[in-house]
Parts: structure tokens; sequence; C-alpha cells
């Protein structure tokens, strides 16, 4: 991996006590100039006090910082939470002497509880003591909830014989469905660009990766991609081909930052691609792949590690777009477990299992009517995933 | 309850050895008399091979018997699976010497698998032999998949000094959702009345009952509601005021039968009324119902007995239909746990608990926008159900 950092910023994760485990909970990303920033937000009609100040302060060309808490989502928390986020942001802007409109909030946790903002405030000088270069693993270790792993990435690129980097942080794990998936995700580059290219940028890359994910079909409060962009690194974009170069490294970022949320599904044991090819339009065929990617009796077979093509096909079925199916095709990756609607047999059924014993393999469902195309990554739904979610408050 | 029997029925249910636990898996009921039909049927664009002979054969005037297997669904299973459809109800129709039109088949059970019509063809001396009046507990238990319990309910009506008589069966217990959801039910009836009015009131409690049910989300390719009239009892619907009433006794029959497949639902430990009043429409209200009776994290909540209203207000929000938070209420029985979007405190938490430790309770959502109402009978998402589901087939 290259190293995570990214010129001109500084950044800090410590524990504070929101968190009941006592894990990293407070963390703080800081750019030491003003830097376009661009935000995409949960669809969700429910949303979070970070969510709703951060819709307000973005885009802008004079971001400087963004302070994260976990263990606590500040949403459903009325006045109070609004104010605690404005206040949140208000301190870290006088312990950093900057303007509280240039910094950015955001929270992930329980629904419905006070933010403990006296922690926070008792924390400050501690979090922007600990802000470092290479700071960036300590946010991703403050973002986590039930993640077993934190993620982060960083890609660099080129424009003449300046080098940039690009550093993305995010968590995942539950409440992630591809209207607009994931929890939380802040990335960070020293590129120059305007916020509004950069706001352009990044709809499109989290429309390429965290909405053609899912893992459990809920869709967060809190939900929010974070980035900014300082021109610290000298690497100024002016032309297209500069920004298509640009877009195709941040697609690919968050592509793979998207993969690891998925691979680190809250009891997940499985990555699964679901690919659907052949239907009458992109959208339908969208529509199929994020049917077949949520249904429970598919996630439970990918679990218990059967075949059970017919569970495939009749989630497809359900998807309320046209199909033939008695034109329809169901791969488990190279092996073709179903011709023309029709399953082929326990000779052939084998292979396909040997297939899905596998930790990452793709269902593939070819409709044999036209040319739409669309693929959703997906996870297993097992024991663990029960267990987790029955328990997760206590 | 009152005796199962209905005047000019006969029932009966065997095994024959397409279920692999050996258990009763053959089922037929035969009327003495042709009998007005009606049916309703899955939605799912992959229907299974007696399903659309069902679309082909109903409704009519003129039906007098439907065979039905458990152990498989004849779905996907190509010409030969039409051709085992009609060859069955081809092989009863000689023995019990009527028109192969008249009738019906269905199956359940796993998909993509050949009927194996040679072990129905050997076994219809043996079914027709046990037909009895008092057979509906019969036909009950050979449909009965992944059900822990049958089920069979029986109501009377009256036409001036007439007595007749409902009699419904049914099986459920997975891919259950409200878009046409049960996997089977059959209903007979001794009144007389029309097809076209049979029809007309069959699509009506449907709607009313297994239309507002949901189990895992998944919608079945062999979802059949069947209704046989025969007039046995000599009660002839001829008014509205006569129709109305049967329509009563009907949409009471289906809506018991439907609360008794989402009580015995796969894995399922809880029997949750969701409610949601004050939508700006009722369809809107349905949607939401929906949207939170489906969301597994608010059904992995309820298994674990967790008053969790933030996933509540999280999936509702997710609905896509207009709201504004700050106006929710949400109720779990009579405790008011959410006032104004925003939580109670730990002391109504505390009582909300002891609701949602009760085997079944209701959740209600009131929007307080307009007068849009709906409810939707759902059921907890356990570990068993992971269980189940990950070993169906094996």
């Amino acid at each position: 991996m290259t190293p995570a950092k990214c010129s001109g910023f500084q950044s800090a994760g410590i524990a504070v006590g929101i968190k009941k485990n006592g894990g990293k909970d407070l963390g703080l990303i800081f750019s030491k100039v003003p830097a376009s920033v661009a935000g995409v937000y949960t669809r969700n009609r429910v949303q979070a006090a970070p969510v709703l100040l951060c819709k307000e302060r973005t885009p802008s060309e004079t971001c400087r910082a963004i302070v994260v808490n976990s263990g606590n989502a500040n949403c459903c928390t009325g006045h109070a939470g609004m104010e605690n986020a404005e206040k949140t942001a208000r301190l870290i802007a006088a312990d950093l002497g900057i303007s509280p409109d240039s910094v950015l909030v955001a929270s992930t946790g329980v629904i419905g509880e006070p933010l403990p903002v006296d922690k926070i405030e008792a924390a400050i000088p501690r979090l922007t003591d600990a802000l470092d270069a290479d700071g960036f693993s300590n946010v991703a270790a403050a973002i986590m909830t039930t993640d077993t792993v934190s993620k982060m990435l960083s890609v660099n690129g080129q424009i003449g014989d300046k080098t940039y980097t690009i550093t993305g942080i995010a968590k995942g794990a539950g409440m992630i469905r591809p209207d607009m998936a994931t929890m939380l995700c802040f990335v960070c580059t020293d590129i120059g660009m305007s916020s509004t290219m950069l706001q352009k940028a990044l709809s499109q890359a989290v429309d390429r990766s965290f909405n053609r994910i899912t893992i459990d079909g809920d869709t967060s409060t809190n939900d929010t991609v974070l980035l900014m962009a300082n021109g610290q690194s000298g690497a100024i974009v002016e032309t297209d081909v500069q920004a298509a170069s640009f877009q195709k490294l941040l697609d690919e970022l968050l592509v793979r930052l998207a993969r690891m949320l998925v691979k680190d599904g809250e009891g997940a044991t499985k990555l699964v691609e679901i690919i659907v090819k052949g239907a009458m339009s992109d959208g339908d065929a969208f529509q199929i792949a994020a049917t077949v990617a949520h249904s429970s009796l598919v996630k439970t077979a990918m679990f218990g590690e059967d075949a059970n093509w017919g569970r495939i096909i009749a989630a497809a079925g359900r998807a309320g777009v046209p199909m033939e199916p008695e034109k329809i095709d169901i791969y488990f990756d190279d092996v073709q477990m179903v011709r023309n609607g029709i399953g082929r047999g326990e000779k052939i059924e084998a292979d396909a299992t040997a297939v899905i014993k596998k930790p990452e393999y793709a269902i593939t469902i070819d409709l044999h009517m036209d040319s739409g195309e669309a693929s959703i990554l997906t996870c297993d739904f097992s024991i663990d995933y029960v267990k987790i979610n029955a328990d997760y408050r206590t």
C-alpha cells in the first residue's frame, strides 16, 4: 500500500468514552489551508443532525476540518442534537483558530440517544494535540462501530511532474444498501480542484461504488461521504483530461473501499458479486441485481453454501421487471448451473457447490432479452448477523 | 373450533415419498358435484407449472378436484414440468371418473427438481380410497414444508334457514411477503355462488389478509389461493346483503389463517403488527409499514427483545414517502416510546421493553400528517431462521 500521508493534512483519533467498549471514538481531519469540499449524503427522510449541518456547509472552497465520533449517531435528537453538532464544530474551530463554518461534523452509532458533547469538549485539546500527518489510520479506527477491521486506502496520480495523493477511510458493517450506501467515508486529496468539479467527481464515484453494494438492505440516517481537496501537492486540475484521470483514480479508490465494507459486513463470510446481463435496460438489470442481492433466502443459502439457484431465479422474478423465465441462464463464476430456465442436474451442481464454498465468487444472471447490464456486491446472511444485531445495544 | 366438514366435499392426505422426511406429501380435495372456483396467484414473473395450469382453469363453474403435493415445487422444470402437472390432473381425473380440465394442481417445495410423477401415479388409488368428509386435516398436513403446525379453520354462516360452512387450510413458513402472500391456501365452501362473484370475493379477501403479512420478504413462485363453492348446503347467494355477509366471513377466515402463517414463520418467536397512521395516503402508510416489517435490523431487534426505535424510524425514513421526522410518534402497544421524533428516555424504555418481551404486540407509527392508515403482520428474524434456510435442501 502507498503511504496514506497526504500533503497539508493532519489527522488524529482518540478514545473519549462515547463507545461502550473503550475504543477510539473521536477523530479529526485538519487541512492547514482552506480546501474545496464536496459531500454526498443519505437519502433517508430521517437524517441525523450532523448530516443536516454538513448539507448546509458543502460544497464550499473554505473547509478546514472534519470532526467525527462513533458510538452515537446524534440522530432523532431534536433541537438539542443540532445544537450539539454546531457546538462540536465551534469547539474544534476555537481550539484550531479557524472559522466554525469551516468545520464539518459526522456521527455514527446508536440512534436516539443524546450526544455526550461534554466528553467531546473535555477531549478536544488532547485530540488537536494528537494531529499528525500519519494520523489517518487513527481516524479510521475512531469511526469503527461493528466493523472488525479499519478501512483505509491511498492512491497516487500525476499531473505533469506533480504527484498527488488521494487517501480514503471508511466504515460500514450494517445499515448498508445501494440507495446511497456507506455509513461514513472521508477522502482527502492534495490535488487542486474547484468544489463544483469536486462535487461532480464525488457524486459520480459514489454512484459507481457505494451505490453498488448492499449488506442488509437498510439505509442509515447518517450516511456521509466527504471529499476534501487542498491543492498542497501543487498538482492543479486545469484540463478535462486531468479531471478524467483524477475521476478514474477516485472511482477506483471508492470501489475498493466499498468492496472492503461488504467483505467486512456484519457477520459476513462470503463476498458475492451479483451480475445481471441481457436485461431490457441497465435500470432493469440493476433492479434485478438489487432484489437478488437483498433476498434473505438467497443470502442464507450463500451462508449455507447451498447452490440453491431456485431462490435466485425466484428473487429475480419478483424484481418487478420484464423477463422470460425460459430464457434465463445462471452461472456461479464460470459454471453454468441453469440453461434456458432449467437446472443442469446434479453433476453440474457439484461444480457450482465447489464455487460457492469459496469466500469470494460471482453469480451471473443472463436474461437474453437485450443489452442491459448491472452488478452489485453483497454478502451472505449468517447466524452471526442475527447475533450481532439482536445484541447491538446491550 | 367448528368442525371442518363441508357438505359435498371429501379430502385425503397421504405420504408417497416426495418429502425426504417421509411425512404426508400428497393431498386431494374432491367435490361430489361441479363447483364454482376462483384463484389468486403469485405475481412473481417466474411461475411454477401448476400455477400456469391453474390460471388457465380458473375461474370456472365446473371444478371437481384439487390435487396438491409438497416436497417439490415443479417450478423451473420446463415443458416436462407442465406435462407432469397436466399428467397429474389426468391421472386423478381418470381414477375419479371426471374431466381432466376439472382438476386443479398445486405444488410446493424445492424449485428446479423434476416432479417425481411416478410416485404420484403409483399412489393415486390409495389417495382416492382415503377420501373422507373429515379429511381436511390430512390435506393440511400434506401441504406442510417448513411449517411446524398445520393450519386449518372452519366458520359457519347463514342464509335464511340454511347454514353454510367455509373451511380453509393453508401452509406458509417462508418466501412470504405482501405482494400476494401465502405459499398455498385452499378454501372450500358449500355455499352456492357464481364463479364471477367468487373471484371478486376471493381477490378482496386475499388483499385484506395474505397481502398484509410478511415473513422474509421473498415472494414464492408457487403462491396459490383457491376457493371452491359447491352449493351443497342449499344456501345460495342471491342478494348483495348475502354476498356481503359471506365476504365478511371469508375475510375473517383468511385473516386468521394469515395470522397463523406469520405466527409459524420460519424461526419466528414474535408476532408483531406494524400499524402506520397519519400518513398522506393509505398507500404511503402501507409502504412505510411494509418497509419496517421487512427491515432485517428491525426484525433482529425484535428477536433480541430490544426496543430499538431508532431502527424503526430509520426504516420508515427509507420507505420513499413524505414524512416530517420531527412529528413522528412511535408506540409499543400503548407505551409511547417516541414523541415528536425524539425518544422519551430510559424509564419509558423499560416499559417498552416489557411490551416487546411478549410473544405478540403492536408497533404503531403515527406520522401526524394526514389520515392515511395501513397495517401489516410480521415476525422476528431469528438465529433459527438462518439455520432453517442455510440447511433447507440438505
